[in-house]
């Protein structure tokens, strides 16, 4: 039924067939990806020469996840390393906060008022860990970092859009059994089992009817009235199960839940199941810095970085004076927005590249609740969705049935929600975050016992969360970037294909450490490389 | 274009949305499920007079999660309570294996050999709990029973058919993604934005085309190319991601997974998050046991039941002698399968419904592997699913990164299945299994260390695995069974609408607890009930 005529044409349901690719491509691409795990397995060791006595030092610019792991590998292979890190605090963005930390922002300081207990915590920065970041989830095993199971969808949450519904919250399975249920059913009645081709069995075509009923929940007769997966009205347990009636499309469509958060959980990154670390992501961090010997010097900001033959001269701030330290090779994860305000002699193309890359913005607020109330609306971790500027509400996954928990007020990704609510006082921030979530959680304001914010371009020597890549600037500036300007490497999540995730931020580190690994293997002359 | 035409009817789509119900049932029903969890919360204790001094009996028959619950609940309202099991152990189907668990199935003695570590254990009864599920997940929280989340979806695990695909197992990822993509890509182009009705607005149409595009993952062109929802063939973080080619759609129809798997976690009482017990699921046994003074007579089968007026009489074998037992009341959760082989004066038809309504078969098989080879895979628990008889194979939710791992080699819904693999002994049972999980996972077999099976349907004192009621039996005898006879309750998870579920066993116990509260209320005249 292409087209204006409103008949389908019999070829077409095998041309779509064919555009999908045909045996080979379809065979080889799925070898491709089922082998993959197996053959792709995390090395014990980053690609390093042993340097069997020779002397190479390197200074590393940033004490966040990529110049952690760079420390950890360089020194196991014999290099003498430097960690200088401009804030107080080890970790960058991965940032747990806790009883009595600060937050450093520019203007505002906040000091974390929930209560002190293990599970009262907030992950400010990463959050959650994917079974493919294959990198992360290695140096969660070899540091001892103990891992536990993450809720990113929950079918009980809510879905609240200020307009659909009339503004109520509905739940979101109920939400997408209903959307699937329609869609089937219309599917269903718009094709006929005569439309398909003759390449298409008619077997094919019977069991894509089946699929279809089963796809939706539809009945019998390929209409979808109910469902028990948007769960019960009532009963199922001792009295007979109630279904609710399904919704009106029209509202659904209205709805913003789809144009996102409906796929969210089906996205390459936020699939299930995802992991956390137990007790705080920031235990990554803790188990790099128990696993490294090499100094890492903090409250240390960066004046000048300049390249010379053979090697990097870093001056860097540190009680009052300058200190300079010069190595043979410099890894540096200094923010690239920073960079061209940091004394330095980088090429012209280099720091122009730097400053194309444009600047993320993101926004989160933590929330000590004085009772888990969401527990008795059957939630347990994961996430409600709403169209208001906090975007989204998380629930922990940890600390079930305890008497308190720390929930994730917002979550913002929209950039100029960010700079608005960075504009107002910590205060004003929490008190609109408790408002809007008052428009799923009645009575949310009377469990709020403490809030905190963390507005990443505000953040003290980050100004910033990560790097924002177009097509036109990927294209232009990403090479560019990554390859090292002599024995200079940028690094961080900012330079891979994955800014925002400590999965990118490794890769970027083992790129620039494999890189390094072969210049000094071939100045060393031998091939004794580490696979 | 219903019907043969192969037009589309101007007015079919509203008259869909029509059939799905109008606002005013919808806004009902949406503000119905909205409220109920709030009004709908678990009560802190059974609805039982207190007795004040008064003295009333109960025998309890059955210590599985039924029976221990009214135990729980009884003593604590002052009744005085005796629970009577057949088996040697307490808690019925609830069952965890460890090392040195005796199986107790008729014929064959299997003593489990897994390494004695607190993460290598096997639930072999109920594995998860669903976030509704608020009879369970209120007893956890009484009893102290702590929790996790379990992975019921991996959207890395495999799904394999014998005859798709060549047999090659394929990503669960790539599967569903596909087959949306080409789905909703086949509906884009089968409809015309002029064939919706006027009540159903141009905009309506237009997002509803918008709404196709995101949930297939379509390009511009409403084509299914490719999307990063099936995971990446390579790439993604240092260099650009490459996306694998879609599958043939008809590889997809020929597979069984889209028949039940693909929609399982939307199902119910299977949707994402749901959750284990700390430590293995007996801990929720282990709690009301800490928690119950009153007797639990174990190894004690149960010779005779008489009702009476004013009370119920039991006779059980203990230590070679039969034992009277008298009390007001009796709440058993015997099989109902086993109680026509029980000498009893129960009336014909209530003995004819327990007959009446079938007896159910499930096995599972536990599997300790030396290595959790599935994380080099990037599966972190969840399922893979498989046409074969073992139809699931499952990884622990927990343990992450542990060296070793006890995962689901098989779990047999069919009912012939069962009995098939049941004939086996446990050596052959077990080789078949690993046989199976070879097509899944090469070299699987080198990994096992140790296996134990559960065929409930030959486990002593259950022969059995809960009840399998068909329409017309739950219409003809569900009520009768369900009610009282005289002072004797029929009670567990077979007198519900979960059978197979502990939260059916715990409605099904409060059912009989509200009732015989209303019966000792009125017997004493008062109305002191709580609430």
């Amino acid at each position: 039924m292409a087209g204006e005529t409103g008949t389908f044409s019999r070829r077409t349901f095998l041309n779509w067939v064919g555009a999908a690719g045909g045996s080979s491509a379809v065979y080889q691409a799925s070898i491709a990806l089922g082998l993959l795990p197996a053959s792709d397995a995390v090395a014990d060791r980053a690609a390093l020469p042993n340097l069997d006595g020779a002397r190479r030092s390197v200074v590393i610019l940033g004490a966040g996840i990529s110049g952690l792991a760079c420390a950890y590998e360089l020194e196991r292979a014999g290099f003498a390393c430097t960690v200088i890190e401009a804030s107080n605090r080890i970790g960058g963005r991965n940032l747990t906060i806790r009883r009595g930390d600060v937050v450093d922002e520019a203007g505002y300081q906040q000091v974390c008022d929930f209560d002190d207990h293990p599970n009262l915590y907030f992950n400010a920065g990463p959050a959650r860990i994917p079974g493919h970041h294959r990198l992360v989830l290695h140096y969660c095993k070899v540091l001892g970092v103990p891992l536990e199971v993450f809720v990113n969808e929950n079918r009980h949450a809510w879905v609240h859009d200020s307009v659909a519904f009339e503004g109520r919250p509905v739940r979101l399975r109920e939400f997408v059994t209903d959307a699937r249920g329609f869609m089937t059913e219309l599917m269903a009645k718009a094709i006929s089992p005569g439309d398909f081709d003759a390449e298409f069995t008619e077997a094919d075509a019977e069991r894509f009817f089946l699929f279809l009923r089963r796809y939706g929940d539809l009945d019998e007769n390929d209409v979808y009235r109910k469902s028990g997966r948007a769960g019960y009205a009532e009963g199922g347990m001792v009295k007979p199960a109630v279904y609710k009636a399904p919704y009106d499309f029209r509202e659904i469509l209205k709805h913003e839940f789809w144009t996102r958060g409906m796929h969210w959980t089906a996205a390459e990154d936020q699939a299930a199941p995802m992991m956390q670390a137990v007790g705080g992501n920031d235990q990554l961090v803790r188990g790099f810095v128990r696993h490294i010997e090499s100094p890492i010097i903090v409250g240390a900001p960066v004046q000048s970085i300049m390249l010379r033959e053979g090697g990097v001269d870093v001056i860097y701030a540190k009680g009052g004076a300058s200190q300079t330290i010069s190595a043979d090779f410099c890894l540096n994860s200094i923010p690239k927005h920073l960079l061209p305000g940091i004394r330095n002699n980088f090429p012209a193309d280099y720091l122009k590249g730097m400053e194309s890359v444009g600047r993320g913005k993101l926004m989160k607020i933590g929330i000590q609740m004085a009772e888990r109330f969401w527990e008795k609306q059957d939630i347990y971790g994961g996430i409600s969705w709403t169209d208001q500027p906090i975007e989204q509400i998380w629930y922990p996954s940890h600390g079930i049935h305890d008497n308190k928990g720390v929930m994730l007020g917002a979550y913002v990704f929209n950039a100029g929600t960010c700079l608005e609510f960075g504009r107002l006082t910590p205060e004003e921030r929490l008190a609109r975050a408790i408002a809007q979530g008052e428009k799923i959680h009645p009575a949310y304001a009377s469990h709020v016992q403490s809030g905190v914010s963390v507005v990443w371009h505000r953040m003290n020597h980050l100004l910033g969360c990560t790097a924002v890549w177009r097509r036109d600037t990927r294209e232009r500036w990403f090479n560019r970037l990554q390859q090292p300007e002599g024995r200079h490497y940028l690094m961080g999540d900012q330079i891979s294909y994955h800014p925002g995730w400590q999965e990118g931020a490794l890769g970027s580190a083992h790129f620039a450490l494999a890189d390094l690994g072969k210049r000094v293997q071939a100045e060393l002359g031998g091939d004794a490389v580490h696979a």
